[in-house]
């Protein structure tokens, strides 16, 4: 059996070095279009941030160990022009030689990856423009900025690669502008969570602009000048574009095979493309959310050495399915950690996936560790379920430390469909400098599962900020609430609700707020068992305060 | 309805607050021996190490909060006697006034804890000698160390209280001894794991005496003098006895309540107690192994709080059950993190729930976070599964950093009864400071899924050690061999394999290593596929060098 695979990285990679431990006699030949087999992508910003030092660190594999260890043949410099499924082969160019052959396959496993995507506005192609594909880009960025004396960067788009490019640039030594379209930079996150972020972006020196539409770049004497629709054109000596990836499918579309969502390659779950001869794997390929079984796209690294290991176990005629995707994900910006997995309310309703009313949201902002203990910091952490089931649907949280475990052990709970009964249950490890008797990740879960049972029900901030036939409650104390008021709503601390139920109308809908949610929902057990109708704001003056000014503006 | 709590720390503390917020006009009292109603125990030794510098950090929630915002009546310094099943009634003695009172119940909640346990051993009783159970027991301590300005201390008892104290003491500038009577200290972790744990010991200058029993303590002029069963007398100023807890079960027992193992109290899954009106929560209780539905014990601050919860949910009518407990752990020791969650083969056939035949065991060592990001640091994880169904039952890791992260991962996967496959298929958070795409946890996943699929069997380290007719194949580089041999293994690197079969004798089994247990498999794959019997050496030399010296004195 021969199987050609077409792209080194990741996946390629993974069901090369997986297919020869199941099968010693399997030919296997990998055709790599870029300089070397295997290298560290996700290392590229912090490589030109000098975090990294050495090019030859971010070389995961290399040839001569692809053939010494598993007798794999790997050509670098090789780009794959054609596929001729016919024939089942693919014409190869050598782009040292220049010459171009034909290699024929039994199977073909396509893992061409993904490329930035580039805007077709006015100056994206001048030199100092730059996108972050592999080292040879890297190394380009790196000298531009040496020879150029650069200072300024902008960095246009504001996701995961434009965050770590922008950090990066700054530990360099360069003032960097920021442009992202949406609302806020990642967009995925809520716009609470995204405010924190947003916070520490600038108060780290980033100019920051976020909806705003990035226009074009013009090259002046001795910079570029980068227009964008909100504000004053920016001057800088580089820019990087990082508006987002679209897969490398031009090979799979050109030979008819069958394409999924954005581009990319439809597959089975055991990543077979509509050529049952034909496999593909990594940013290139369509997945399936394992939380709402719709399909998705999902270009990291993670899922790609995973499917190609399922290749290998597929042609070995072992039995493996590739269950789905999760989206799970981290980015560090400076001292504050950001990390998701699993789906939002915006993912839900644009997948057409559920309902928005039946999903919930609990919002919990509490330390990463005892605050007794020395050190701790707070974890802001959002967590949706299903209200009818109680089924984990998603979790984002940001904070300084033990963000990626709290999202690690969601993602645990949410791949294999856990409640939020479940996560209430957590036993996580506990002692005083490592998390809390009750972790944030418990609290998400108790809280969760008081709203599923009837015994609290929120109330959007928004909601409550917009109505006035709702009666505002802050039970905080009062020096709490002195130190930071919210508008329209009437302090009374949570020891004199129940003394002070004269003050608060009957007949009106109550909206309790406090400093977190803890104590408000204390307050608001109370007030429904006295008879009010109560709703619970939630996450409390922390979520307030974090609240895009639009929605607080309606105070 | 009125619920009368013995014992306000944790579990009792967690039953009544929630108890409130579903029933406000419930009469709940608490009745505490102690001063306080409820302090962080478990920030006991770092008090006493001075990281954590005032008492009043301590302090988790006063009478007067739960006065305030709870309506509940707390009586501190009260300890209850006895109970009157019949009459429904305790004996309460108010230990500051001395007087007797009886007050009666319509629910009892035992919160009552657990003690140090004590041996009856010559001069446990002496001054200067303590156990470490509160506040006051803590400043005792404290005291004692500046008032005799002690500069040694011995701590008898390597389990996670006697560890935290050990550290807490060099912290404080003490030379400290510690006794430990097991083979090594903490147990209840695999000896290669300890291995780890009491160099890091050692190289703080702890003097650590394991498989030592403790014998005596005498008052000489100006010290004390404790003497082992190993090793000369130890001089010291100060002894710390911190052999493990006892249930502090007397009062659930003199009225003739069912007890568990261990002198426990049997409860049901919602912590009932036989008799249907008394309830009881936390350290003093029995409760159930999530993994093997045996009856255990576990002294520990989160399960106590979740236990309380849910009799609050049972007394309100509300559907709860507790889980039962995996045993989730944590420990730090210096710059070391020790953590485990679930069973361990010795603890599985302690309780007989398994056939040891029928355990698996798959030793991971793996950075922390990708290699060519700075300061990864390796994590040894040990992960356990049931070779037939996959389920996996339990983990114990240590490191420098992310240990508990793994650990709490796997914890959620073991809750909610998790296949290796599952854990092979996790999707993490990965970015270079975090993570790899291929995590620790996923490669142990993936490696209990080659198991259990037959691609690779596993040896045991002393079987191959032991047994003259193995072939014992190391395939590191030469380099690597040369500077750390093990002796009775051939080296032949993993390149060179395919072309040196004929030095591989193809009668006699195989046992193949390499650095980390990745690259023998690698090697066991091919000579599998050429007809050899081949066994994989669990963890390569990283594992071996931590192996106990009498296994591998069997050479």
């Amino acid at each position: 059996m021969k199987t050609v695979i077409v792209g080194g990285v990741a996946g390629g990679g993974s069901a090369a070095a997986r297919l020869r431990r199941l099968d010693e006699k399997a030919e296997i030949i990998i055709f790599e279009k870029g300089p070397y087999v295997s290298f560290a992508n996700c290392g590229l910003p912090y490589y030109i941030g000098d975090v990294i030092p050495e090019e030859n660190d971010l070389i995961v594999f290399s040839a001569e160990k692809y053939k010494g260890w598993f007798n794999i043949d790997v050509f670098t410099r090789h780009e794959v022009l054609s596929i001729n499924r016919e024939k089942k082969s693919v014409l190869v160019k050598n782009l040292i030689s220049g010459e171009t052959f034909e290699e024929t396959y039994d199977n073909l496993i396509l893992s061409t990856g993904s490329k930035p995507f580039v805007p077709k506005l006015p100056g994206c192609d001048l030199p100092g423009v730059f996108q972050l594909r592999d080292i040879p880009d890297s190394n380009q960025i790196k000298s531009w900025i040496d020879q150029h004396h650069a200072t300024r960067a902008v960095v246009v788009g504001g996701g995961f690669i434009g965050l770590e490019m922008a950090e990066n640039l700054v530990h360099r030594g360069l003032k960097v502008s920021l442009i992202e379209l949406a609302p806020h930079v990642m967009p995925i996150l809520s716009d609470e969570l995204a405010t924190i972020l947003e916070k520490t972006i600038r108060d780290h020196g980033i100019d920051l602009h976020s909806g705003s539409g990035f226009e074009s770049i013009t090259a002046e004497s001795d910079h570029l000048k980068v227009s964008h629709t909100k504000g004053t054109p920016i001057e800088c000596e580089l820019v990087i574009l990082s508006i987002g990836v679209s897969p490398n499918s031009e090979l799979a579309r050109d030979c008819g095979l069958s394409l999924g969502m954005r581009g990319s390659i439809a597959v089975d779950r055991q990543m077979r493309t509509s050529d049952p001869s034909i496999f593909a794997v990594g940013d290139v390929v369509q997945v399936t959310s394992r939380v709402t079984d719709k399909p998705t796209t999902l270009p990291l690294a993670g899922p790609a050495n995973r499917e190609g290991r399922i290749v290998a176990d597929v042609l070995s005629g072992l039995q493996s399915e590739f269950p789905g995707v999760q989206g799970t994900s981290v980015c560090r910006m400076f001292d504050l950690t950001v990390a998701m997995t699993g789906e939002t309310p915006a993912s839900l309703s644009r997948s057409k996936a559920m309902d928005a009313e039946k999903v919930e949201c609990v919002h919990v902002h509490a330390a990463n560790h005892a605050t007794y203990y020395p050190g701790s910091s707070m974890i802001h952490l959002d967590l949706c379920f299903d209200r009818e089931s109680g089924r984990v649907l998603g979790a984002q949280a940001v904070g300084k430390d033990g963000v990626e475990k709290r999202i690690d052990v969601l993602a645990a709970f949410i791949q294999m469909k856990a409640t939020v009964s479940d996560v209430a249950q957590a036993e996580l490890c506990y002692a005083p400098p490592f998390g809390s008797a009750k972790d944030v990740v418990n609290m998400a879960g108790m809280l969760g599962e008081n709203v599923m049972k009837g015994l609290v029900r929120q109330m959007a901030w928004e909601e409550a900020l917009r109505r006035e036939d709702v009666f505002k409650l802050d039970v905080r104390n009062k020096a709490m609430f002195d130190a930071n008021p919210i508008a329209g709503f009437e302090n009374i601390p949570l020891e004199k609700v129940r003394s002070s139920l004269e003050k608060i109308p009957k007949e009106k809908e109550v909206a309790v707020t406090c400093n977190v949610g803890k104590t408000a929902y204390f307050a608001a057990r109370i007030l429904m068992q006295e008879g009010y109708r109560v709703s619970l704001l939630p996450g409390g003056w922390n979520t307030y305060s974090i609240l895009p000014e639009k929605v607080k503006k309606q105070e």
